[in-house]
């Protein structure tokens, strides 16, 4: 099998897993739409806009032409914006070969359609979907890069493919687990942002330490509910994609997320906390696709959609809690019917 | 029913549990063996040493006579510390009649017998185990008594029991769910301090927030498994008792747990640590603890392993992470049998 890796785009969550490639001896070539950005990693080895900082490996090198970042690699890791993910899959397929391992680090759905990202890609590369691995788990780029202890999970319905993007990444400090839970770990990915929201906003509201664990808990049995709904093993939610990712998104300062909730809680509107940001802010789409989800499958999900009522019809925020307070008593964990047990544990 | 509430003892967690049946317009006499504690919440409605600067209903009354406090009561809440829990149930018992509502927020094993605290009450009792109510969840008892947003879970086999402690306790800012299983909920407590104890020495050598995240999620596999292995429902360690409480106990500084590890993390001694502290640190004994129960059950606990092996036996929390780090690849989800799950959803 060929060392050589290609990594598409070079954001920095790209550019931080193929550092993990290049010290594993493998040769990394990232492929970037960017001609400066390029140069700047083969001769000065740093990508000073997305990774400032860091001192990239000799071994990793990047190109603007896919056809040559492709050609000959025994894999191909895509780490695009769930935006651009049609578009760059697309743009693969030229230079596709099915022997390809194809693995994706990217959280989110596509917003027209609500498809996860390895249906995009296997639409694209009209692959088999049950083959493409998905790279998830608790990871600031920034931590990867410095060589931090860090865990991750690749998940694909084809065991041979997530153990080999195992054996791709895993180090003595990079050490990678696997889940055969394809759409689970790519479900706890997107949802958690919602969740990482909403942790935000109590904490803008000043809510205290008990409401924010209250938020993460009761929301991850929410995206667990409709998780479970859409194909998922409940225990993945319980996992590194789920609350582990969860936790680091909800309880860091440097989240976007949490930031953006943090400013709504403060009692700042949506635009303008958009317009003070100036990026992109993830977990917003993601309730608005939740808000659809939630319908389509007739599940309940009380704080996506109180999160849903705050951002695109001015409820209050204080109201909002208020509300998922004042519900009836409820038990702690609703039923899950024995067949999604045994589909899982066969 | 009558609305009168016994309370034992005056600590912390059991005045701000009082502050909450007060607010319910419940009568509360809560039973210390402090004279001067008792006067003063009596006389000057505060509890000074244990909840400083919180304000006490006149509702709440105190008395070192456990007959006068538990006397005509519908229900009697223990919140001793685990070490004291048996003699005060054997205390109790001569008060007690089988039509009260027992329950407890105890977090912690007897240290000799490794039994849980609902096991030494219904002995002390002399009445069934299984009626028996256990409060736990994810919260500091300063920020109740603020009357911020918390929600917590009330166990027991008995349905009648759990939803009778859950009418008690519910209201606008505090919110309770009912859950059957009792076992877990107990367990999820007290185990959760081990991964607390785990997490603060990860932060006490700045190893980040992506290895904090994986000590969290892999601790929380691992005390679940453990626990199912006890006869716990896994899902229960998802909950509020679980994940829940684990937030909130390995993210704040307040916690004694979080705050012992960080400084074995630093490079201190135990002892050191123990003596700069002053006060029990539970996670240590619970380290204690679990490392004769896996050993009992047969059950890997990689993580309590390592501390165990910091904490007694002189092994660097670095080498600790890197034992960890190192082991072999795995798959995400240990599979547990479908007798387990039938069991819980049958």
């Amino acid at each position: 099998m060929s060392k050589k890796v290609a990594v598409l785009v070079a954001g920095s969550w790209g550019t931080a897993l193929a550092s993990v490639l290049a010290a594993n001896q493998l040769d990394v070539i990232m492929w970037t739409r960017g001609e400066d950005q390029a140069t700047e990693i083969n001769n000065k080895h740093t990508n000073q806009r997305f990774l400032p900082d860091a001192e990239l490996s000799p071994r990793i090198q990047a190109t603007t032409d896919m056809a040559k970042a492709v050609e000959g690699a025994s894999a191909v890791l895509i780490v695009a914006p769930s935006s651009a993910m049609r578009s760059v899959a697309h743009q693969l397929k030229a230079h596709y070969k099915p022997e390809m391992l194809i693995i994706h680090a990217t959280k989110g759905f596509e917003t027209e359609s609500l498809n996860r990202m390895s249906t995009v890609i296997s639409e694209e590369l009209e692959c088999e979907e049950g083959r493409v691995v998905v790279l998830s788990g608790p990871s600031h780029a920034e931590e990867v890069v410095k060589r931090c202890p860090t865990t991750v999970v690749v998940a694909s319905l084809d065991k041979a493919s997530a153990e080999a993007a195992q054996g791709l990444f895993m180090n003595a400090y990079f050490r990678v687990y696997t889940n055969r839970d394809m759409i689970g770990v790519e479900l706890a990915g997107a949802f958690k942002n919602i969740i990482a929201l909403g942790a935000g906003m109590s904490d803008g509201l000043n809510f205290g330490d008990n409401a924010k664990a209250a938020l993460l808990t009761r929301g991850l049995a929410e995206i667990t509910r409709i998780g479970v709904e859409m194909g998922a093993n409940p225990l993945t939610f319980s996992g590194l994609a789920g609350i582990g990712d969860l936790v680091v998104t909800a309880t860091s300062q440097h989240s976007r997320n949490w930031r953006a909730g943090s400013l709504l809680g403060k009692g700042q509107k949506l635009d303008d906390v958009l317009n003070s940001m100036g990026m992109v802010v993830e977990g917003i789409r993601t309730t608005q696709a939740a808000h659809f989800i939630s319908q389509k499958y007739g599940v309940q999900m009380p704080i996506a959609d109180q999160l849903y009522h705050v951002l695109f019809q001015e409820r209050q925020p204080r109201d909002a809690v208020e509300a998922l307070m004042g519900r009836d008593p409820k038990t702690e964990m609703e039923v899950m019917t024995l067949e999604t047990w045994e589909q899982w544990h066969s």
